[in-house]
């Protein structure tokens, strides 16, 4: 089976999770007017022992179409991705089922300015970069049992 | 009396606050040798009521030379700024001292590449950006009893 992205929208994702962009928000003037800004982009979650924290992920470009073999999930937090390459990027998620189907893969595209921010639970494939070597600041729990991994049975393809 | 930048470094920095790059950092290998991984970039602070929030702020350029008239700070959270515009940016910062003088004043220039995390209490001049509206992902405390602002007596000139 092979899947297509879908163009990201705060509406389409919302199941999923938060879109972090400015398009579409209404923003506060602040700092004496020299600041517009958009506040609350993202429902941040650390529950347990974990705490929020900031990285930055450096990864390697994929060549399509690309074998999606696995899918991860971060029970006890969110997790978000801000790309730092202003490129398109696509975002493979899945609903928390307990054990999720090609069918129920979905792919979005970012377009670049967007990023976004993931549910706990929220299925996933590890964040995919096109063409070139991709910066994303992420902003995640960390701390020890936030993860799971699922094999899917028969590979899925992504292509554009 | 004026000012000018110095360069942004972790150890110049390190008594405001948390100097967020890839540049210095050693990387975890992820997702099967595809992300490298540079973790705990940041001190996230939120104390009180507040959580950990995001947001985008959009701001205008400001030209220089630049009166420095207003500082503020947190001191219930750490307030973190990364830039989505890949140019350099001043930051402005003072130790958390009562009544901030311009002696107690550094500015620090980032190469674009770096984001900057404050520590809770730290003195700072509202964003400043050059040139060009410039977009910055920030992560704070959001909620109330967290803002404190302090005139300078005299104006402090910041110029390159």
């Amino acid at each position: 089976m092979a899947i297509t992205p879908e163009p990201l929208t705060r509406e389409a994702f919302m199941p999923f999770g938060d879109v972090i962009e400015v398009s579409g928000n209404t923003a506060e003037l602040i700092n004496q007017g020299n600041t517009q800004k958009y506040s609350n982009l993202a429902k941040l979650v650390a529950d347990g022992e974990g705490r929020i924290s900031v990285a930055i992920y450096r990864s390697k470009p994929v060549q399509l179409p690309f074998e999606l073999r696995i899918l991860e999930r971060h029970p006890l937090g969110s997790q978000a991705f801000f790309p730092l390459h202003n490129r398109p990027f696509p975002i493979i998620v899945a609903l928390p089922c307990a054990t999720p189907g090609p069918t129920d893969l979905r792919v979005f595209l970012s377009n670049g300015k967007q990023g976004i921010n993931l549910n706990p639970g929220i299925w996933h494939h590890y964040q995919l970069s096109l063409e070139q070597e991709s910066d994303y600041l992420v902003i995640d729990r960390s701390g020890a049992g936030n993860y799971e991994e699922f094999s899917l049975e028969n590979p899925v393809i992504l292509k554009f």
